[in-house]
């Protein structure tokens, strides 16, 4: 069984459904079931109540998803995989029950992120109106749907204001066009999906104490083996303040050599290292090599070696 | 007039108040205004409404505070300066109407951030209780205080606790006992407060578009000079995905001659660098220098130039 | 006066004859005076026999010369520094006195570095020929020249062919068709000539004691503000084996801000800098900067941070 | 057979002496057989005229010996490899004909090198005394026992005094007491003596070309792998002038693991790598490695990478 952070209606349940042409997950995603939170979701595959989940790991404007990010990087919990990434546009409508008329809305109720994100819509286009926060957008939704609500809009996905038989009075209203959110597809440590040439290896690097020049050492394990950085992202280790661990997801597949060998460069001279696991990246970019950085030029070079120990 | 991130009862009230004795802000402590926001409360000092405003940046469980971090720097905005930081030791009570015993609670509110850190211990002590999100701690309590209030108890500050008559039925109930904020008080940009000898520079840096190796450079520029990092946090730019920006705290004063040459190296290689400020570091540590990085080695250096230009 | 390490002749006298057409230095050229040693020669600039000597300081196939690279990063002596520098090609005669024919040839003096440069030619066409060798290749050409001399043939420079009236019996018989030497025209530490936007300063780092990381240090400094290097040679700095020096020649002069400011951090790191000066390059090839690196950048730099302070 | 950079008398035939004591090559010193150059000794080692040959490999006063490094470094010419490291003290005898005084010394004859290293002491005890320079001070001390020599003295090593029955008038007359050669004892490519926890490997990495920066990613390869350098060397690749290659040697042998990967690093990322092997230091000094830089810690790392495919 499949899972997701829900309810229905949200931009993760939107993410899974992109899951239906897949040959792996495609069969399970109608009956995915959805989570009451990014913890639950990731404690239902631990425990093995479900396969896999879908949970959202990165904003393009709000940055981080936390939740996920230190659940997934914590050493002691019992270690899970990413196994697939998806992105998705982030575009709310404003949603009302039929016959409300976008002059009449005065209370809105939406997910912080979401009033965030329309903000200076909100400004402009409806001045007067006090927008409430609620803990999804597709709860929102789902308070507009009732008729006793004391809310006469929700800013919330299209697929919630399918979901909950709404009127979107408008479309598109997020400020930056551009959001997109980024989910990942969460699963038990396992194989690996192979290589495809154009892959993303995501892991967590924890500093040794008291260390300062500590992340330079991480990027140059990663830089002399001609491994990109994608995103890296520092986050509190829970102990003190100004200890950190950089959560990373780099260019490359575990079973391309510089990454196996930039990954062993990090175990060493890290305290910890999570690996999150290695999947084929949604823009399907692959990476810009610098000379020398592929398996056929690690090939040689250990070819080169044996040579010389005959 | 002095602000604050409110309402009044909560840490950030309480960082404030840690400014009493403080010979530039103490005589203003008590006229402090609280906002409903951090982007109100720095608007205020915008606006030229607020003299400076307390705000928290960063917490040692949750990371960084993105609304503070994001305001700050954006390049956009009018230039802000932290002018001064504070730690406060973050301690929960489980506050409640006089009268009501711990056993008889059922239902609790609270901030997300209080709950999440104080989960083990409410699974724990009172496994059957639901908890509802509210937007502050103080808030939590202000609920609590109605009597005809649904909520049996706030989970909150002992500022709270006491300015809403409530009763502690248990103290300290965070799940990490050594959890702190720190807060940051903002004001305009202008003359920083004098070099110390245990200071640190607050600054955003702005990569190159597309430029994989920045982070890399960026650390570089500050390691040649010997100067270290007590914090680095990755910020989305709100455009596309992949697209960062690094918030960065490093020990020193910009009148440091090690830090001013960096942040002109920092802001040479970048898109753009926004300075946030020198400042007394609330620990007092003074920095650990390599051999070269003090200012008496700057001025022999130079010093040596120009004898060569004779 | 001029001088330069001679006999006349050489490709050193050669070198010096290249300054004729130069505005500063062409009238003195032709009462320049040979020396004997290129410690001679620059201990005549030192005491101010001589305002300024050519000597050689590099060959593209027998590398640095020692002798003028220690003398020249000699932190005790007397400060001197490079004022130009010129490239000439290694071109060789295997000269006779007139009336011998290349067939007579058994016995042939010149050089220990003319000898090694010609040894594939010799093999091959003078193959029982016994080589002697001479302090100066002009000596050897000299020694060929007295009729009583038990050499059949010198291998020198055709300037020495011509200056003992002997015949070259080959033309251009080294081995490498495109060695070439580079010289200097060292003077008393003053005033570097002007910037060309094509200049070269050249300088030697002393490590501090026991310190294995120095080097990379010592690269960083420059390439963290965008100084590319042109040479650089380690020399062991007399006391125990394994304390070494480094002398190197980069790409810029010393009044451009990013050398002045590498010559500075240089300065901070290394147990010393000896700063040997600024020059035009021989081959006025321009440096090609990283973003950032150029003048103008360092001033809207320095712009920026005084902005800041106000 | 073993060999050696003769003739009879020279430091290095006193190097190759020291063997007699080692398991290994301790029966063939007293056969071994001097060879006019350094050239003819490792070429006799290529056609297996001779097993092993000593050679002097760099001077703490005069820095590497150009004919053993670019020799062994040549990537055109049959590879060779350093077996053993000895150095030896630098001490030189002014040597006379038995009954001259130290007074009656007028004329000397020495190598090059040993008259560098003893000018201090001669200005001072002999001002008037003329040196010539002969191509070894063994062969200096040969020409002094001729009782027609038109030489009073050679400065040669005591093993030379010896050898042609001569008397030191001085003794210990280096102007520089503590100056010692380096030799190396250079067989055909093979197995390297097994790791003894002090070890050196010698290779010569080749840049690509016009790359400014290939030092420093030179270095880079083997600091994040935490292996020190003992000494690097640049050395021209004889093509055009500003084109080198780097003569390094390493702390650690080829077995170690940081090692063998730094050296597939390098060969990566270089045009070539000439390895020249992996032999005991002579001072059994033991590396100070880094934290993850030893065998177990690259084992655990290839463990930990093993466990996250399974």
């Amino acid at each position: 069984m499949l899972g997701y952070f829900g309810p229905a209606g949200t931009f993760t349940h939107q993410a899974i459904l992109g899951l239906r042409g897949d040959p792996r997950w495609g069969a399970l995603v109608d009956d995915s079931r959805p989570y009451a939170s990014v913890a639950a979701a990731l404690e239902a595959v631990r425990s093995g109540a479900a396969e896999a989940v879908m949970v959202p790991i990165e904003n393009s404007v709000e940055g981080g998803v936390t939740a996920t990010l230190d659940n997934l990087g914590d050493p002691e919990a019992a270690p899970l995989q990413i196994l697939a990434e998806t992105v998705v546009k982030v575009t709310f409508d404003l949603a009302v029950r039929p016959g409300t008329q976008l002059g009449d809305v005065k209370t809105i109720i939406t997910h912080p992120h979401a009033a965030a994100q329309t903000r200076a819509w909100l400004e402009t286009t409806l001045p007067g109106a006090t927008v409430t926060e609620r803990g999804s957008t597709a709860g929102a939704a789902e308070a507009v749907a009732d008729p006793s609500s004391p809310f006469d809009a929700a800013i919330c996905a299209p697929a919630a204001t399918n979901l909950y038989g709404l009127t979107p009075v408008a479309h598109d209203i997020a400020d930056n066009d551009d959001a997109v959110t980024r989910f990942v597809l969460v699963g038990r440590r396992g194989p690996c999906p192979a290589p495809t040439g154009h892959d993303k290896t995501t892991f967590v690097a924890y500093m040794r104490a008291n260390h300062s020049g500590a992340l330079l050492e991480i990027l140059q394990q990663l830089a002399v083996r001609g491994v990109n950085l994608c995103r890296i992202e520092s986050r509190p280790t829970k102990t003190t303040l100004g200890s950190y661990c950089f959560s990373i997801d780099a260019e490359g597949h575990v079973d391309d050599a510089r990454m196996s060998e930039s990954l062993m460069g990090l175990k060493r001279i890290c305290q910890d290292v999570v690996f999150l696991g290695s999947y084929p990246r949604a823009d399907e970019v692959a990476p810009h090599l610098p000379p020398g950085a592929d398996d056929a030029a690690y090939r040689a070079a250990a070819d080169w070696l044996k040579s010389l120990r005959k």
